[in-house]
């Protein structure tokens, strides 16, 4: 048997979206109603109701993991997710470019994305990586970067801390802000580990404003990249791999670091499909013909996608409704021909609602849709926020994951 | 105001079982759809959404407890549900007669089951029990019978542990396992519980291989009961008992061991109907007269049939149906026909899935039926998994003794 998983990040929406609809529902989306009449909708909670979640707590809870025991913050699926091999003990941090100016009372943020710079990262992240942290710290580190001004910070050394603050001061011409320990967690590790990323993000500037790239991109009139703003601190979470839990084995196709990270932290491998680039002209085509082939070789495939996700935080309810129409089209589509549906259960939902009016995620519950040979039907018949309240999963929190390969017969029994 | 559980086991299915529907679909229930439009419907999660449940765990859920905080294995409830006075401290075995020869390395298991020896467990069991094991191990045991091969172990003495393996290697043509301490528990109680039990099926072969019952049945062509195989170690659980929490005395009616001994170790009253032997075979008439005759003196009864799941692990989907439809004629209706309705709330569901392909319990929810006068109708009018979905009780988890015993007011408060 196998299994497939998608998650379309930020699916669920508002009746406000689009004139008394939610994109989805406005969307035009014959193959997903296809799947809804084959098989069986409800409602899902991502984490539970009223939880407002996170892309990362979400996700978690979705694939199964009680996100209130295992998450440690986000830094450490965006360093796994840009490649990185986080050892137990390192701390993890979601990081990015900015530009900055010296002021009075430290350095000014003046653009929180660097003009979301599109190349030289690689050459600014090398000269970053040769910083050395004083002798006295004993912690090394590593800057990796993503796509645009994104990437993650890993700090590795004896008696690190995940309780440190950020950098980010969340908004322009203010003032970047000093690390410092979490409030409660003033011991010798966070102290250190504030220190050390002080030094490093002061060292970042000197290594930085002067380097030839950021030369290129002041003359062509663009912000330079010259200063590191890291948040999310976190270490590895102790989760019990899928694998270990399932006996199955698994890979992630999705283009954005943070769910590649997610997904590497549960065990699955890295399957990168062409063109998937974590954004509204990512390559769906590409990631349907890839998750077929991974299908092939794998138990089971999770594939994400976020341009759904995207298109809300930027209040663009067309944007959004077109997306979902080529998820169906050129996702769904692809996939529902070549699927082998004997053999196959699918499940596919969102992570959370984002509404296009408020642009963040939201707590409402997301419908999910489950289609194979062993999924008991229901009555509904189109894939949406309102028609998924009548379907026979009723409502229910996170787990989707393993009620999918549960349709497999993949579960451990806990019990006798 | 009185209450009735009825759980039948295995009860819910699969749309595969029977040309797309499930047993409990196919099979025609007029009793139950009386019930079902006269009551309220939905879906439960035996544990929760996605979990695969054990009889046991699922059983100790639906009865209101959380079994992730009280289960402590198998065990313990075979030994209660054969009789036996299971006390703080002992350890508990589900075991039962194997057939084995003698190897090389140990013990080669030939049948797991003893030819499902059907007669002279009780002679066995006395030999066995008059073994003494060292002196210096300072520990007593008792092995009784219930039906078959089957029956319990129990250890009695001090610092034991219930952190051992089990010696079933689960296999024909296997060689018989030793007992060692889980890993983890590499302590002394729990290797002195190791070798008291090692020691205890050594002299099992001994002491059982040329008695009487087993030269006879070497005589007519029968596996002999040669050997014990042990597993499932549990203590006693902590359990607040169900008359502790809600005041109320009641029994369970149930042919099979372990469902007697999850509601002794409740607190419930053990009532054993005639011919009631969790098979197939059972007089399902005798248990609603028992029943009936039961809540006339109690508050409540948890009556359990077994047969269901035992056809469903036999992949039978016809003797599932059919039995499913004896539940309904010679149950439920004469339980119908003789509750006082005034005064009786009712629930009837099952303790989790076990589609007749797979033959193994899974973790879709099972439609569930309450009736009485104080429940809310809906609009549901058969009972079965699909119509269960529309079922005014929506999806929930566990607990349905607690919901049952809410319609008496039985409960108590939390909070003031």
């Amino acid at each position: 048997m196998k299994a497939l998983l998608i998650i379309a990040d930020g699916l669920a929406g508002r009746p406000r979206d689009v004139n008394g609809k939610t994109c989805l529902e406005a969307a035009w989306t014959p193959n997903l109603d296809e799947l809804t009449s084959r098989g069986m909708t409800g409602l899902v909670d991502p984490i539970g109701p009223g939880i407002r979640p996170g892309s990362d707590t979400a996700h978690l809870s979705l694939l199964g993991y009680d996100p209130y025991t295992v998450y440690t913050g986000r830094g450490v699926f965006e360093a796994l997710g840009t490649g990185m091999a986080v050892q137990p003990g390192d701390v993890c941090f979601r990081a990015n470019f900015a530009t900055v100016t010296p002021g009075k009372d430290g350095f000014i943020v003046k653009d929180r994305r660097a003009g979301r710079i599109a190349s030289g990262q690689a050459q600014l992240a090398k000269a970053l990586n040769e910083i050395h942290l004083g002798e006295k710290l004993g912690i090394e580190f590593e800057f990796r970067p993503s796509t645009q001004h994104r990437g993650a910070l890993l700090l590795r050394g004896e008696g690190l801390s995940r309780y440190v603050t950020e950098n980010d001061p969340h908004k322009v011409d203010a003032t970047a802000l000093d690390f410092q320990p979490v409030e409660g967690h003033n011991d010798e590790s966070s102290r250190r580990t504030a220190a050390a990323l002080s030094e490093l993000v002061r060292y970042s500037y000197e290594v930085l404003y002067d380097h030839p790239v950021n030369r290129q991109r002041t003359l062509n009139g663009d912000h330079p990249a010259n200063y590191i703003l890291a948040r999310g601190a976190a270490d590895l979470p102790r989760l019990d791999s899928i694998e270990a839990i399932y006996g199955v084995c698994g890979a992630v196709i999705a283009g954005g670091a943070l769910y590649r990270g997610i997904a590497l932290a549960c065990g699955m491998k890295r399957i990168d499909a062409p063109g998937a680039t974590g954004g509204l002209d990512t390559n769906l085509a590409s990631k349907a013909k890839t998750a077929l082939e991974t299908l092939r070789r794998l138990d089971y495939v999770f594939l994400h996608v976020k341009g759904t996700d995207n298109a809300a935080h930027d209040h663009d309810a067309k944007a959004k409704t077109a997306f979902i129409e080529r998820i169906d089209a050129e996702l769904i589509g692809p996939l529902m021909e070549d699927i082998d549906w004997e053999r196959t259960h699918l499940a596919f939902t969102g992570d959370h609602t984002t509404p296009i009016d408020c642009g963040d995620h939201t707590a409402e519950p997301v419908p999910v849709l489950f289609v194979g040979p062993n999924v008991r039907q229901d009555s509904t018949i189109t894939f949406g926020e309102r028609e998924a309240c009548r379907g026979g999963l009723c409502r229910f929190s996170g787990r989707v994951l393993p009620m999918l390969f549960n349709y497999n017969n993949w579960n451990p029994k806990f019990g006798s």
